[in-house]
């Protein structure tokens, strides 16, 4: 029997309102084209060939991805355009090969000379060429290397004389963005983040190697931009979902979160001054990311069956099937929560939340359920 | 191509040493059964039927489920008794009602007389019987009654005299074992896990309800009862594998831990004295349970492609799909994990590490590769 109400669901059930995702699509878009950059948003959040379609106005675009299992799901759909942004090591070239011979246009990323000189032996060996961007580090946070590091001009120039190698382009991520505490630190990260790629790109130029493209990008940075001068592209995922995370960093509101995950009421514990329901560390996640933030969301945030808000309530504890919800202050007021009664919790991360659902359970403005949405998973 | 060896498995990649496996459940059988206790295990760990089956040594048997999803899967795989071990609500009966019609001898749980009255009048309905256990809570640590509850002999009635249920029997879980500091103290709480199920089934014997079946369990109590008079059955789960926290409370050493991720170094980062890996928050999970222990393992421990401990290395951090591998103490020796090569790492906690992962590459006491392991996953 497929399910025509909120209330024929089984819980837990991962929720998403097209709306928002929507109005939440429709703002980055129109704020990176309007800086004249092209945005290839980050699939690893929605993993998604509908959410990905939505994006690209029911077409297909340029991605990133941070699986080669997404690569394959994505190219699979018609999303030929592909920047696979993790590290590549040389035993992953036969999957990139493969899609690459099957007409996929992926691009891949490293950080050093060793695997640049292993990449371009593979390609030479299979009588084919890799499209390699190399990462940089703008923030210390992650891989990459740093702007000023000698090695970027010796990879470029090995990418460049390799027939097996295409350089690509440079691109990084701001994750240190993740940590900022007002809107003003993110701008700052968000300049960082994009002169870091100039100033490499300008530094190549000076050794006579042109950077086809620079691709920067994280959901935060992503907002601020004032100028994108001499950067090509924009990559950001979590901003088609947001989350408490994103909330809390101040780059969006409870009412642009999308995605939530339904919920029934299982237990009553009064002694506790607790209720329990069946979303807890598998169906929630067990992300504690806003514990860093101003406002500790603990692991979720409530709401109704339709969606509003429930400012007393919290998720307070989580085990594998069991979540807690108490009240911030004073006495739970059970009888407003009726076991088997139905409520929504909003997710710290929603990269994370999704990850254990098999997809997505669209809703309608009116609040009616539209199409199931499913998304890929692994590696 | 099928992979026939480690080095030719596509990372991140969930491992299952089965020689470890067949250590850690030989040891609980024994435990258990010597105590005069039937083990029901708790299936939601490895939620796969060859690793249940290896329980049973080849066979079926009793088993625990956390989900329905779980209950669909494994009576699709021959499990007929089964214990549903998180508080019903009414919107799930058709499910259990379609497994028991199909023939699962399939047993709920519930802790309100709500809950009762509900399921009595919904298989008066269907003129079906629901096997119902009553959930005791003994340590205030999740949902259930408490022990000296007036309502559990009130529910126990209800079930007994409406044609619509059965009262099947009690149970309770010791969650507080996992925050014990000592074996001393987890062998109180399993004395206190043991005795509460005992109160309870002699006050409901004194009201004339003899109580079919007495359930308890966790994997951390399980090892420590000095006695079971009056108890039936043990149910624990993550005992299969091990993990961190597990090693954390004392109840099992590194060399139990059945379970690793196979990762790949993909990155070098001398600047920040970490290497990065393909095994992040999704393949890891962002369980952080070990924080409250005396040793906080962080993300995770690290081992050689071999599975022996790298005792100097630790992951100390994790994106989607980057962990962050950093010494203990001094600098890290690059030259000894090239990019590309391979490392193991330990888990913190099974349950959550191993929901990410589709199933699991087992391997042979000798490192060579076994059967793959499908789990399910969803509810």
């Amino acid at each position: 029997m497929v399910p025509e109400r909120i209330s024929e669901l089984d819980t837990p059930c991962l929720l998403v309102e097209k709306s928002r995702l929507e109005k939440n699509i429709n703002s980055m878009k129109s704020r990176i084209l309007g800086l004249g950059a092209v945005l290839r948003p980050h699939v690893k959040t929605a993993k998604s060939l509908d959410c990905a379609r939505m994006l690209f106005g029911g077409g297909t675009g340029p991605i990133t991805v941070s699986t080669l299992r997404e690569a394959e799901y994505f190219f699979g759909g018609g999303f030929a355009d592909i920047l696979y942004a993790v590290s590549i090591v040389p035993a992953k070239l036969p999957r990139v090969h493969a899609l690459q011979k099957a007409g996929a246009d992926i691009k891949i990323i490293l950080d050093s000379l060793e695997t640049a000189t292993a990449v371009a032996a593979y390609g030479k060996a299979q009588s084919m060429c890799f499209k390699v961007f190399i990462e940089i580090d703008c923030d210390r946070h992650r891989a990459g290397l740093r702007p000023d590091d000698p090695q970027i001009a010796k990879i470029a120039a090995l990418l460049v004389e390799n027939a097996g190698t295409e350089f690509a382009g440079i691109l990084t991520h701001a994750g240190e963005a993740y940590a900022c505490n007002s809107i003003e630190e993110i701008k700052e990260h968000a300049a960082l983040e994009r002169d870091s790629l100039r100033t490499v790109s300008y530094a190549l130029n000076d050794t006579g190697i042109k950077t086809p493209c620079t691709s920067l990008g994280s959901s935060p940075t992503a907002r601020f931009y004032d100028h994108l001068d001499g950067i090509d592209e924009v990559r950001a995922g979590v901003f088609v979902f947001q989350d408490l995370f994103q909330r809390g960093l101040g780059t969006c509101t409870v009412d642009d979160i999308a995605m939530s995950v339904l919920t029934s009421v299982i237990s009553h514990r009064p002694d506790q001054n607790r209720l329990f329901i069946d979303a807890g560390a598998l169906a929630l996640s067990k992300d504690r990311g806003t514990a860093s933030q101003q406002e500790d969301c603990l692991y979720g945030f409530v709401c109704d069956a339709e969606g509003n808000l429930i400012d007393g309530l919290i998720v307070d504890g989580v085990n594998q099937e069991h979540g807690c919800v108490t009240a911030r202050s004073g006495a739970l007021d059970f009888a407003k929560y009726p076991i088997g009664s139905l409520l929504r919790i909003l997710p710290n991360h929603a990269c994370m939340t999704a990850a254990a659902h098999a997809g997505y359970q669209t809703l309608e403005s009116d609040g009616t359920l539209g199409d199931y949405w499913p998304r890929c998973t692994g590696w």
